[in-house]
């Protein structure tokens, strides 16, 4: 997997990256959803064809790492990626998932959509299925929406009483630092659009036989409570945008931008791990050998 | 996910596609693997350059058939695909794996790597595994190696009693034709490669280190037993090269090559299946006027 390539690393003393657009999008103290500019570019300042090479030109650079990552696995790492993607009907998902994750080697990604739970699910706390589908050592895991649902259309919707969906959060805080212990870097992405391009985003799949099939009546009565889920995402950035694991908010009006705002992200977060190609666990001199016999 | 285009299909009465490469390849009545020329390019006459040329113009094809299966199961469709991959070690089926299956949206590909069996695998029927990672509707289903495996190296190695890896052909066959009935189809490809171009791909793993991390000391184990996993093989494509499932021999000796034929062989038994887009359960005239005044 990868050619062989030299990988530029800047850590801070924490082995997190501190680097452009981890710091720009990052849900920090005070942060107010409300002030982002759907349409707006932070970071980058080309134009959507500009964007689409920049996307490109970072194929290799996270080839390569992936790679890393997954052949640190094999000689007895346990370090693994988990990338969370939110954000509302038609906020661009899909296209994260084939444009973003899509460039990555199928064998070292583990990708869960999630759905609305199952009954057997419902009858489990709400981080069993979370917790089934963590990615194992040396993996990218992806998951398509994710606990987060948890503390958002449960919340919008009360589809458990209140008491029980304000404990979560704490709850979700305690999980993450316990994963982060546990070797996992956590990447969360919420992909903001405005709610004018999701009305030409539902549009365009209903005007498109070949889209209708993406199309759910559903998403017209959830759109209905835009404000309602604007203020659950902001109390998910008040109460679970922590040190150990930030949330990430892209613009996400232009889906070229979002595309290559979570690669970066994705790529900042590998380079701070900092991946090196593990050494030889047997005798490669002896192996040469017995090979020129054979 | 892809772009509108127009598919051509052509099909005969079996509804499997009759085509250059599904025909050129297939492991038919009488068909010797000692016959074949790992180095031979069957129905391609371009070189590695116009080899990796007409890999990358098929993308956009694959992509847009693998869409219109998927929505078909949204829809209430059933059909799925499973491509199995089987070869010596470094015949190729990582590359597989990354360039072509990687070009597919990673949302509807459903990747099983199948490794010696664990303790509780082993202590189920051999197709236990198997089924639990079959694909579901919709999905286009990749095994890394698969239930093969128990008529190859467990055959090569007697891991279980021969009495019992010898039943193992019409239970695969079995399986296999309820597979079909069930609505997949399934494409089994060998990767078939010189003991010549094997030595040599060790010999890179070997050198560079970059590569020992793919490197496993077993891999020359195995390599000394060469005669016995081809004698197998042929036992496969003996028994198992059956009308509903046939086998194809890929001469995969040169890595393009390869590539572009089991990228031709899954494009050929996706058009075949003659995939329309879902038409809309849903009133799309009353939902854009819903639209309208949200």
């Amino acid at each position: 997997m990868g050619k062989k390539r030299k990988t530029k690393t800047e850590t801070t003393s924490t082995g997190v990256s501190s680097t452009p657009f981890t710091d720009a999008l990052r849900a920090g103290e005070g942060f107010v959803l409300a002030d982002v500019d759907q349409r707006s570019t932070p970071q980058f300042d080309g134009d959507k064809a500009a964007g689409k090479e920049a996307l490109a030109a970072a194929d290799d650079e996270l080839d390569d790492l992936q790679e890393r990552l997954y052949a640190e696995s094999r000689a007895g790492g346990t370090r693994r990626v988990l990338l969370v993607i939110q954000g509302m009907d038609t906020s661009g998902k899909g296209g994260i998932m084939r444009h973003v994750v899509g460039s990555v080697d199928p064998q070292g990604v583990d990708l869960t959509a999630f759905k609305a739970p199952t009954a057997e699910e419902r009858s489990h706390p709400f981080l069993w299925r979370i917790r089934k589908a963590l990615p194992g050592p040396g993996m990218i895991g992806v998951f398509d929406r994710s606990h987060y649902e948890d503390v958002l259309v449960v919340r919008v919707h009360d589809l458990v009483p209140p008491a029980q969906w304000k404990r979560r959060y704490a709850t979700i805080n305690d999980f993450e630092q316990g994963l982060v212990e546990d070797g996992v870097t956590l990447v969360k992405v919420m992909l903001h659009i405005s709610p004018e391009e999701q009305k030409e985003r539902l549009q365009e799949r209903l005007d498109r036989p070949d889209k209708h099939w993406k199309y759910n009546p559903g998403d017209l009565d959830e759109r209905a409570h835009w404000d309602a889920y604007q203020e659950a995402y902001q109390a998910v950035f008040d109460r679970c945008s922590t040190a150990h694991a930030p949330w990430f908010v892209v613009p996400a009006d232009r889906k070229w931008y979002a595309r290559l705002a979570v690669q970066q992200l994705l790529l900042e977060h590998l380079r701070g791990l900092d991946l090196q190609w593990p050494s030889a666990d047997f005798d490669v001199e002896g192996e040469k050998k017995r090979l020129a016999t054979l």
